[in-house]
């Protein structure tokens, strides 16, 4: 767990003994690929960190066709962030892209947690900041760039995108067919 | 300024003196409508809180149309998160609709106020969180709904939004031109 203390150590100051009992409250997940984690229906009950591997977050549109909506890699949180709150069914799936290592924490201990370590509201401030942050200028994108725009800057800007999730995955996060987005790649390399 | 107060007692227990002592930190702006309060290409110092009145972010696109990517009336924060976190240029622009009653913070004395009163890092997880919560959820239905829906389901979800937002800002920020919103609206009515 040495990389969720050095993640930690970018936002907050905690030391060895503190940083025992912050990762007391969390339950270290190891999930094979593809693993639902939260199914569409079921209450929000945990927020996700990925110490290792990838996951997403997608729902089943009325035609029935998955849509990605986001990934997180590698010290990235997921959850329903709307449910999580208020303990309420979702209506998206997270699931596993790759085999991963994941630490779970509830709202009841993430609340527990926060009462005995005041340290992490400011954490988690800053997570939620940088979240939002990055939601700002990604409904900016959505309404700027059209599709074939948008797969040539998240290929810029994330290199991992384009090398670690499947291409029907990024197909269904860029709301292509995989056929369409074999074409664009074609274009953009000729 | 008991409308800041009463927001506030909706996440933090907080008493009149801290309540004072907070407040100390914020300037009290008062702005007519359509005041820039800051334009792109501008160091984003500030975050905006809306006491009365409403305040819209917008970029303009290649072709010179103005976009409208954000509303805040009562009680909502806005900034551009990303430039003032890093305390760099902004690419939005953030106006006034209506005459309106602003506390602004910059950066600077937020983390002074954070500092003395540590219970409003709690606050502002809870702030972010929420807004990251709703920004989630825009992304589904910018995923999932075509324009026209998009227009009722904010319709619906906020009739402030139709009630006090003058057309051509709704057009403005659904994507629409003027006309085409008309036309939507007339045949809603029928």
């Amino acid at each position: 767990m040495e990389t969720f203390k050095a993640h930690l150590d970018k936002f907050i100051t905690i030391n060895d003994e503190e940083f025992a009992s912050v990762l007391s409250f969390f339950k270290v997940v190891e999930v094979k690929k593809k693993h639902i984690l939260m199914n569409d229906g079921e209450i929000c009950h945990s927020m996700y960190f990925v110490v290792k591997g990838c996951l997403r977050k997608f729902f089943v549109n009325e035609k029935g066709v998955e849509r990605t909506t986001e990934f997180a890699i590698e010290n990235w949180w997921m959850t329903d962030t709307f449910a999580y709150e208020r303990q309420i069914k979702s209506n998206f799936c997270i699931q596993s892209v790759e085999k991963s290592v994941i630490l779970e924490i509830n709202l009841q201990t993430q609340e527990e947690l926060l009462k005995k370590h005041p340290v992490m509201e400011r954490y988690f401030r800053m997570i939620y900041q940088r979240a939002y942050a990055a939601s700002e200028r990604r409904i900016r994108y959505l309404y700027e760039l059209s599709r074939e725009e948008l797969y040539v800057h998240f290929s810029t800007l994330y290199p991992w995108f384009i090398q670690r999730i499947p291409q029907y995955l990024i197909a269904s996060f860029l709301g292509f067919t995989p056929e369409y987005l074999s074409e664009i790649r074609a274009k953009l390399r000729s």
